[in-house]
Parts: structure tokens; sequence; C-alpha cells
């Protein structure tokens, strides 16, 4: 029941010193959850799910971003829509949550019944002067880019949307996400802010110590070191693997696979990074031993060797390899508590048992979120105590924290706080 | 610690469309549950049960209206009471709830103990300058009316209780509540506001499709429809149950029951509407073939075709037919959370198993109680959706439900909101 | 997000009846826990644990305040500390609850680690102009007085612990707790306030009817009675009482064992009281049949019948006998949750099996704290109630009580309420 931006949570936006985590309640506080989330997540595009949640007219994806549950569906002229799920006589639900297909949306309490557009197709007892085309489902502003699909909830949504589309539409297109398939999901809850699982998803300077099965193909150095911290074996090695990333930066530039970082960070309203990474050891996925888990490539690929495509957003995280992909969706459910959900992506016919094997595709990142869901929990702990001061940040390992963190301070005084 | 009406709360009141279903915080708010408890369940007449939870002197009834259990009792003297269930020394609850037998009441803390009337008769330690007749306690108001018991926990009730008196006492008279006894009860807790709750309740368009069960023997064309949404069948079968039912109100008015609708609705304090209803099938009771499911009949009853005299209240519903009764009470929990606590009730000589059973007695409202729970969690959780907009009601099938909310609103303002 | 003292909480400090329980939201609400945790745990000394927690060097106690964890340990020079449990980097907790054993403290998320000073010794990737004498972990202030820790998360405790020093250290000193060891722990967590667990523990009125196994060694006679309240057989009891602990007192005094209370509660910041007691029964200790229940007695003890030394405080109690003690810390979780944690000490010499059986040192105090859970948990649930009214104290028997919410309130005022 909060009308207007609360001025405690303007200054304590404008407390936080540059460079350094924010004060302890912009992670705890309830009231600046709901605040995040009217603002951040109603007002912001938010991604939702890979396009092959739906691959068909008639699939449904529904999704829930907060207290508001959209069902994402491709209609029967292959337009993929989303509508907020609730009926327009008496609130109800329309869909549970998750991936099912449909004729059309038929509302479980009273049969209201529309078409796949979302127009009311049918109510009964509502007399003749009931007008039908007032009641259609409410839209919910969709995008599919490249075939990951993002929504906003908010009537206008920012027009920046469309640099993520000119960045990525090209890179994703030979990935094929319409013609992959979720071969495994996982929903971890972690118990920890929203923002701290972003924080902790922008650096690299904790996985050496964390993230062994991670570390085979994860190469920790392309997100910053400071070369007095390394011993004189490990800075040959992090100029070895700089000569090697220049050269195969050169080497994918010619085959047409752009390589090199985009960052649309703090400044813009959408945030996202983007660059082809070279991989460690085998240097074909993100595997236990790096090699490739899956035999039928995505999409119009055709070598495994083209390094790991990440593109992170100000709610997912994601790596496009040739023989997989992992998408991750960020949402919040509490001040203290975030949904990960991470779907395995790979070529619609591949078979598994015969191409593929579920454990060995997912072994990596199933370990990884499960190592930082234990992480991001003993931060929010600590942040919550009376002996919690705002920390520095390394400005070799941890600059992109400090710009997502600028960014959401942005993004919220944008908006009145 | 909130001293005052809230403004906001009044303003969400205010706002209200007629014929449409309230704001949404209206029905999520945890601060609009709050003052519906302080109002409508501290200061209104709320129904806690049947006479038959106590029969003979001793017999108690602990029931928990919000935060507050109270004590229902019959005592010495034949006479029902209520009492806060709160020790005078240091607030203990004396009895924990539901049904028990008891000579005295005995705090388990310290001992003190109360006469069955309320008194405090013995307390230890508390030296000659204790006053114990100060240290009754705390009565609350309680009535039985036909056998049905309200309570109310304000100092002042509302004198139109007296209505339902008058309008009830003979209509239940012949089904004998005080020689009648739980056969079964059930506790379920929905997963919804408790308003959500009682529209549920005050409509049958939802029924054909949700309800096969009581569909057998519950007429839902007797709560309204669009003609023009029925086929030329329908239309017939509707007609022939207005014949059907005009006949039998003929029948029953001239052995001497009550048949007519009494509505006492919006604009009176105390909410209700009584009607004796025809049955389908059958027509004896709400069973799964519409035959009577106790051999012994209650109270002075000599016939099972009388129909169902129906009940509503603000918090509750019954059904009183020959063999048997059920009465539900309706309590909130919070904001999202409603006990619904239904009682079968039969004759007290009936004997289970000869002359009743309990899966065949409670089969249509288990399942139908169920039903509506699932019915009433999808449009809380819906209204909770930011693409909520309140829906308008059915004219024919819905005017119940403007009518419950026009009560509730009237109920708000006039306790200050 | 509160600022400054809710002047709500100060009126309703201001209208509690001297001699009565609180009025009830003093109890029930969530703000006002809120209050007590900033005023009574934050700013007083709090009871963390006995000295034998952290024996030896690199040994760790890991307690939670509220929301704030704190490091306890011994650090290689032999000197006891205590630290808040929060990385200064990114703000992790270091450490798990419980006990432990490390070399130095190293954070689980990048590696920093600190000496068991608190010293900063390692942070990689830092940089030439971090200074990592200015990120030392933030201390605690923590003081033994004979083996009993108490902590204080304020920058300025009370000074009045020395008094609780120059009375306890040489009652305690015979009782060797760094020679000690937990021979086992119990967290029990009651359903209700904390002032409750408190009130429940200042009064031995409800002992003779919940208490039986308590009452074998302990005389509920110690803390009051009305006379008037006891038949001519009591009556004679409690003089002879009365006459033995008189010669009791003067042969332990004799002996160098001090006996006489000491009341250091209301005006004080402070809370705490002190007696020896005579034991009922064989006299030894609380055991089923108050005879020891360990073979090699504590420290210097070379008596078992030296009585029963307690110790209150304002989230405490103990128990010292000959044989074993019993130490009791009280540590809110929520308004209506309160962990209790307890802890039976016997010499760290004394063999399980050979001079001591768990089950019996426990059996006491474990039906003892789960008989005060219950009576804890119905005062709660009665004092929620609309029909509670502040109850008087017995001036006989619960005397304490209004003393220590006469403390409690003057402390809130002291800071600001």
């Amino acid at each position: 029941m909060h009308d207007s931006p609360s001025p405690r949570i303007a200054s304590l936006l404008r407390s936080r010193q540059p460079n350094h985590t924010l004060p302890a309640e912009l992670y705890t506080d309830a009231n600046v959850f709901d605040a995040d989330m009217e603002v951040i997540f109603h007002r912001h595009w938010i991604y939702v799910g890979p396009i092959c949640d739906v691959p068909e007219p008639g699939d449904v994806s529904v999704v829930d971003i907060g207290r508001s549950s959209i069902i994402i569906l491709r209609d029967d002229a292959d337009v993929v829509r989303a509508f907020f799920n609730v009926c327009r006589h008496r609130g109800a639900r329309l869909l549970p949550a998750g991936i099912s297909t449909i004729g059309r949306l038929v509302c479980p309490y009273h049969q209201w019944t529309y078409e796949l557009s979302g127009e009311l197709a049918h109510a009964m007892h509502m007399g003749k002067d009931f007008d039908a085309s007032c009641h259609s489902l409410v839209p919910v502003h969709l995008r599919s880019i490249g075939g990951l699909l993002y929504a906003c909830l908010a009537d206008r949504p920012p027009a920046d949307l469309d640099d993520l589309a000119e960045v990525m539409e090209a890179r994703l297109a030979p990935y094929g996400l319409r013609d992959a398939k979720v071969a495994h999901q996982v929903d971890l809850i972690e118990r920890g802010n929203w923002k701290l699982t972003i924080e902790n998803n922008r650096e690299c300077y904790h996985c050496s110590a964390t993230h062994p099965e991670l570390c085979v193909a994860f190469v920790d150095l392309d997100f910053g070191f400071d070369p007095a911290s390394l011993s004189a074996e490990d800075r040959a090695l992090a100029e070895a693997h700089e000569m090697r990333y220049a050269g195969k930066a050169r080497e994918w530039e010619a085959l047409g696979f752009e390589t090199k970082a985009v960052e649309h960070l703090a400044g813009h309203p959408t945030n996202f990074r983007t660059q082809r990474l070279v991989m460690g050891g085998a240097g074909e996925s993100q595997t236990a031993d790096a090699l490739a888990a899956c035999g039928r490539l995505l999409g119009s690929m055709t070598r495994k060797d083209l390094g790991d495509l990440h593109l992170w957003g100000h709610n997912a995280w994601h790596h496009f390899m040739g023989d997989h992909a992992v998408t991750t969706m960020v949402m919040p459910l509490s001040a203290s508590e975030t949904l990960i959900r991470t779907k395995w992506l790979v070529h619609k016919e591949a078979v598994e048992g015969a191409d593929y094997d579920v454990d060995r595709l997912t072994h990596v990142w199933k370990a990884t979120n499960e190592q930082d869901a234990h992480l991001v929990a003993i931060a929010h702990a600590g942040i919550g105590s009376r002996g919690y001061r705002p920390g520095t940040y390394s400005r070799f390992t941890e600059g992109q924290l400090d710009n997502f963190l600028t960014w959401y301070i942005q993004r919220m005084q944008a908006h009145g706080f």
C-alpha cells in the first residue's frame, strides 16, 4: 500500500559509495524488495525463457514475475505473444505455472473462453449488453531476440531493447534456438537477494577456489586479475592465454563469428554484455572434460571450436556453445530468496541416450549453481549483521559489480527514487 | 500498532465500482486483513458452531476468532456461555482448541480456578487484599438461534440479530439441533482471502463445470441464469423446475414449513439469507444419489422430502435436510488463508454403521469444498497480479456477490473507514 | 528502516501499570521486537556461553545475536576475543554457527584471510594501494567473568559489568569453568516472546504443579509464598526450611563459600541476581534423586553439599553445583519465538559412561525446559487475544517479575523510548 517512492530508499541509494557494496538495507529490506520489483522487474525488459519453450501453435509457457504470472504462447498465426495470466471476469489464474499445450484458453472458474489472440470468444450468463471486445486478456510486451524471450510488464517498455537486437540477432542466429529443445531444467532457490546473485555472476574472483567443475572450460583470467597477485608461473599462463585469445579472435572473426566484447551497462535502461570467450582444456564445451556433450550441434553450427558466446543481462546469463546452450533466468521471490531457473538446450533432433546424456550435459552448471547458491547465502546472512560495513571491490576483478550497482541505482533514480 | 482507520483503506473502499469485484488490495493486503478482523470479525455476530458441540453441562468448545480464542461452554445451570480463553492472571490460554468436558476451568500456569460461570473461585498466593470478584473471566456475547451459536467480541453487538432469530427460530425448530450430534468434522484451509470464499459460495455460475457431486441434488438454476445462454432444451428444463418449485412451495407451506426466501443483506449489520430449496433427483438429501444418508431423521422431522433449508451468513453457510444438516464456519487466518470448518450433523441417537455411513454422509460437501478451495486459490493468485482489473459480475448469476461486497463496504464505512 | 524510537512504543512503555504484566503489544508486536533487539540485545551485555566452548587457541564458538552472528575465539596468545562474523570484503559469513577449530579465518567467498587477532593477513587482486590494516574484522566487546562469556555489540558497553565481576569472580572460581567441558547441549525454541521466557524463569509459583522433576531438588519456597495460602503442614515445612537455610548459610559462609543473595536489578543497566540455595532431598544436585550426577567434581570443589549457586541475568540463568553446572542462554528469534540454549558442564576429565551418564545428568532440566516452553506458549497465545487484560502479580511470589519489567522499561527509556 505504498503509493509514492520512499524517501528513505532514495537516501540509501544516494549514500552508496562508488566501488563499494551497497548499504545493507538495499539488500535485505522488504520495502526495497518491493521497490526493486516495481522498478526493475515491472518496468524493464526481463528475460523469461528461450523460444523453444513454445515451438508450435498452442504451446504455452507460464512464468511468474513476482506476483504477476504471465502466459507466453504461440498463436495459430505462429506469433509468440504474452498475456497476464488473469481472467477478466473474477481474476482467476487461467493456467498453472509451467509448459503445456492448449487449443483455447478456458478459465477454470466460469469457463470464460479466450482465443490464443487474447480475445474473449465466449462468456455465459453475461447478457446482451455485455461487450466481449472490452474483455480481452491484458497483453504483455514480448519480444524474441535471436530466440531469447524478453517480457516487459509496463505500458511503455524501454526502447533500447533494439540495441540488444542489433548486437545479438546475428550472433545468435547460427545457434538456431527455435530449432532447439530443452533437454533439462533445474529450479534452484538461492537464499539471498537477487542483486547478490547477479553480483556473484559478474566476477570470477571466486571461481578458482569454488568451482572446480566450471574451471575446466572456463578461464577466470578473462574476468580480470591483479598481476601483482600472480606467481611468475601464473603470469606466464595469463600471457599465454591472452595470446591464444587474440589468435582465436582473429580466426573466428575471419569465419564471420563476432567475437569482441560489447558492453551496454550503466547508462542504459537495458543491461547486457556479450563476448565470445575461448574455453580451456579441450575447448569445446562447458563439461567435465571440456569436450562437447551433444553429438548433434545446435542450429547451423558445423564446428565445436567456436568458443563460448556469453550474454549477461540484469536478470540472466547464458552460454552458447557449438553443441549446447545454457540459459539462466533470475527471478526474485523475496528480499532474501531468488529463483535461478537453468535450461540446457540441444538441437531438437538430438536424441537422449544416443546424442547426449543428461548427467554429462548438466554436470558443470548444476554443480556451479549449487556452489554459488552457498556463497550468495553466506553473503546475504553476513550483510544482515550489525557488523557489516560496505566493502571495497577489487578494481581488477570486480569492476563489473560496481558497474551493475551503478546501473541499478541509476534505474531506481530514473523511476523517482 | 495502528490506532485509527487507515485513509488508504477508506479510499480503496470508495474506489470500488458497483457490480464489480474489489480493487486487488482489498483482497490481498495485510493491513486490510487486520481491518477486516477488527471490523467484521470483532464487531459483528460471527457463527461459531452448532449447539450440539456443548450438549451437557461441563461440555466445552474452544474456537479461535483471529488471534482471540473463545471458550463456549454449557454451565451447571444449563446456560450456554462464552468467555475469552485468557486467564486473568498472566494471560495464559486456559484450554486448547477443540471439544472437551470439564468440571471447573483451571489455568495450567498457576492453577487459578474459575467456575463455569466465569467467576474466579481460587487463586493461591494473592494475599488478603486481592479481590477475586474483579478477576472473573471476560465474557463474550453468545446467542443460540435455533441451535446455531453466534458470538460477538465487541461490547455492544449489533441489535439486529433479533431479525435472524425471528426468521430462523421457527424454521430451525423441527431440525432439533440440540438433539443432534456432530457425525463428522473437516477443517480445510483455503489459500485465498475470506471474501473470495464467501463470493464463491454466493453463486452457482461455477457449479455445473466444477461440482458434479453437488449438482446431483443442488439445482444451480435457483441461483440465476441468463435465458439467452440456455439451449432450448435447458430452457425447457428451467421452466419445468420453476413449476416444480411453485408446487413444492405450496405443498410445504400448507404443511407449516416456511419456504419463501428471506434476504437480510446490504443495509443491515447482520447479513443472512434463507430459503427452502427443492432438491434435484431423488430430492431427499445432498448425497451422491440424492437419497437420505441417515435412517434416523433430525429432530421432529417425519419426512425426507421437505427440501433443503439453506441459510447464508457473512461467515457461514448451512443446509438443513430431513436426515442431516451441514454447517460451515468461515474463519480468516491471514489475507491469503481462510479456514473452512464443516460439520455434518445427524440425530444424536443415530448409530454409525447402522443408521448412517460417514463416507456416504460427507461425500458431496467434502468434494465440493475441495473443488471450491482450488477456485478460491486461483482467484486469489490472479488478483495479486499487475494484470488484474476488477471484473464485472453477471447480473443474472452474480447479483448476490455485488450485494455482499456492498454490505462489506457499508460495514467498514460504518466503523470509520 | 526505522531511524528513530517510535512514539507508539514509548507510549506503551509509559502505560504499563506497576505490578502488572505488560500491555499486549509489548509482547507481541514486531516493531517492539525490533526495538528490544536494538536496545536490550545490541546495547547491553549478553551472555553468550561458557569459556569452555573455546578451551584452546584456535577454538571457535559462533553465536547468533539476532541477525548478527559473532565469532568467539581463543587466539594464539590465549586471549579470548570476539568479532562480527562478517568478511570486510563482500560481507560473507566467515564461519557457520557452532563450535570448530581453525588456524586462520579464511572467507569461503574470495579467501580473504584473517589472523586470529582479526587482522587481514591476505587478500588477492586488491592492488598495491589497498590498505589491509583498514580491513581488520570488526571487534565485539567480550568479557569472561568467572568463565561466563558476555558480549556487547555496542561501541560503548555498560560499565557496570564490573559489578557482576566483583560479585561473581570469587563465587565462580571454585567451579573452574575453564577446566570444564560441555557434556551435552540442547537447543529448544519456545513459541513465545523472550520477556515471557524470563518472567517464567523469575518465579516458582508455577513449579509445584508443573515441574515434578525439578521440585525434587529445587525448593520453591525460596522464591516466595503467601503464608495464608499454606496449610498448617506446609507452613511448618516452610519454617523448617528457613531454619535449615539459616544453618547451611552459616556453615557455608564459614567455609568461605558466599551464600547470601546479591541483587543488581532495576536501577542498573546490567541485570543479575545470585544466591547460594539449599537443595531439597539428598541435597547434592539437580537430578532425579538429588544425588550428584557426576563422580568427578567441578574445578577445585571437594564437596557435593555446597548447595546450588544460582545466577540470573537478563538473557540467562545458571545453576552451579558440586558435580555439574547448567547454563542457559536466552536468545529472541522473533516477537513470538525464543531460543533456549542449555549446556550441561562437567569437569573436562570426567569420562562419559564412567563418571557420568548424559541422560541422568540432563533429565531434570530437559524436562523442566520443555514444561516451561508449553507455559510460555500458552501465555503468548492468550496475550494476543482481544480478551487479554494486564494481570496483577502476586506480591509474595512474583515480585521479581515486576522488578524485571521495571528494569526493561527503564532500559528502553534510557535509550530514547
